[in-house]
């Protein structure tokens, strides 16, 4: 039996070279991945930046994620807060820090995992850029990069009274999906491995980001923390309220229903709670012609008690922090 | 006695708060922090991106670096990569990860190194955007971004044989100062503290990547690994040799002799070994006017057996290795 080669054994050098041999190329390099940077192309003269970190332990389980699940996730958060400006992802930069002791088939499948969702989220963007470092737990620091194609930057500040608020892609989903994972409950694992699969590798609605910026979306963000927190985030920056209107959530509930039972949790609480299906959550002035992936479940009221209305009464504003939870 | 606040009993958002509260804005930030990605200007259409990483007990020790050098210290070393490309370095993104008992006070200092290592080595470029998690080792991850203002960036792969090798800045000092720190010598410690501060906020020659940019460099690159290692990533990225004139090292040398002797340590070493100062090595055709801040010691040689020759001597290629070491 062969001694499984580690990134230790190998050494930086040759562990990038067989990890960036597996990635993709960005249609928007100038100048890839080999010197002290990259140059990436801006053809509107300005660019769209923003960075994101996963950490063992916090963010996720070595037992519970493959390398080519986290490198498909790094990816997908990191692109739908570029999306949330309503820019087109084009450029990575990914710093990784794992043990001496890792595997160089976890950097390879890593690697896979960068490359497929890029290929598959926002087809031309690639990495172009990292840094790979020993550390006692793994941690994966992304930043990427978008073009806003000469359109303005859609912010969370912009929301107006009288705007439909609108969400695409799944909602607490992926939550479902780390509950399941929590549970142990096998059978249910299995039964709902779907929603596990979200958790996993999320699939943002990327494309969805530019259709809502060139219909004239307003507002606009991620999803990360969930609903109700994210929600108050623009209420807060827009100096409006939010009310969302719970019917228009219960087709979101009803597909996690089965699972929640499982494993006696609440679908409601994966709604407006979960936060890593990382959709895009806008607001589109009420005659917009709103693009087909965004679900109407809101309207935009004038300041009130609350930042967030569940109908007629206040949202809780609950969801992630990154350092206390 | 009052309990010190930390970044855990504060939570994400108000730590974040007082942090970037202390940070310089970008002139180049259309859109600064707060939103889901910054709008960063790029005028001449294009952009320069780097990342790297710093991780307690590989890069630095928090009883030899406070708060603030580390925060310098991720500035300085992630632009010397961006002016290494002849680029003005003009926004940063920052990810910190740190345990949730740190205290906010170390976070305030970070953020204080931030600012000042930008308004002194890179005036006009800020901190636009970062993240804040919960980890076991503190993680400090940036990425850098530049403009090359019109000109070509100047990679690793143009020096042509002829040309005059030439670093901008100090050689060996931060090396001599980390070889300090660890042979725990109190008096020679306190008696080439300037070394010791070396390491701890090194002082990139940041505006001399444009200079040698707009004066023809044909190569450059960051010595972040130290001369051996990184003239040889010049020499083979070109297809060339490069001759170092052991002669022209004397000057480096000198000033380490007195702290080298008190220790017992190879001031060559330092020199030809040691790469936190993060200075800029850079090939120049022979009739080119070199900048002042550029100090020759050496030139550029077909390629022989040996990638880097020291006088008639190849150089052994050694240096740091970031997941050996």
């Amino acid at each position: 039996m062969n001694t499984a080669e580690t990134i230790g054994s190998l050494g930086e050098n040759e562990s990038l070279k067989r990890t960036i041999s597996r990635l993709n190329a960005s249609e928007h390099a100038l100048v890839g991945p080999g010197d002290d940077s990259a140059v990436i192309s801006a053809p509107d003269g300005r660019f769209v930046v923003t960075t994101d970190t996963m950490i063992e332990g916090h963010d996720f389980r070595l037992d519970w994620s493959t390398g080519y699940d986290l490198g498909w996730k790094a990816v997908a958060s990191n692109i739908a807060d570029v999306a949330a400006m309503g820019a087109a992802p084009t450029a990575l930069v990914v710093a990784v820090n794992a043990p001496a002791s890792t595997e160089i088939h976890w950097l390879e499948s890593f690697a896979d995992g960068l490359r497929d969702a890029c290929e598959r989220l926002a087809p031309g963007c690639g990495v172009v850029g990292g840094d790979l470092a020993a550390s006692e737990q793994i941690m994966i620091s992304v930043a990427a990069h978008g073009s806003l194609e000469g359109r303005e930057p859609v912010l969370r500040s912009g929301a107006q009274v009288g705007d439909i608020v609108a969400v695409a892609g799944t909602l607490g989903r992926a939550a479902a999906g780390l509950a399941l994972l929590q549970s142990a409950n096998r059978d249910a694992i299995s039964a709902y491995d779907a929603l596990v699969d979200t958790q996993r590798r999320p699939q943002p609605p990327i494309t969805s980001g530019v259709d809502a910026a060139a219909a004239g979306a307003t507002s606009m963000l991620d999803l990360s923390d969930g609903l109700a927190k994210d929600a108050a985030r623009i209420a807060k920056a827009s100096g409006v309220t939010i009310q969302i209107d719970r019917l228009q959530l219960q087709g979101f509930e009803a597909v996690l229903e089965e699972a929640a039972r499982a494993i006696e949790a609440s679908e409601f609480d994966w709604v407006i709670g979960g936060g890593e299906d990382h959709s895009l959550l806008a607001t589109f002035p009420s005659d917009a012609v709103i693009p087909r992936a965004f679900k109407p479940i809101g309207v935009v009221l004038p300041v009130g008690h609350a930042p967030v209305m569940l109908g007629a009464n206040p949202m809780p504003e609950y969801g992630w922090d990154s350092v206390r939870d």
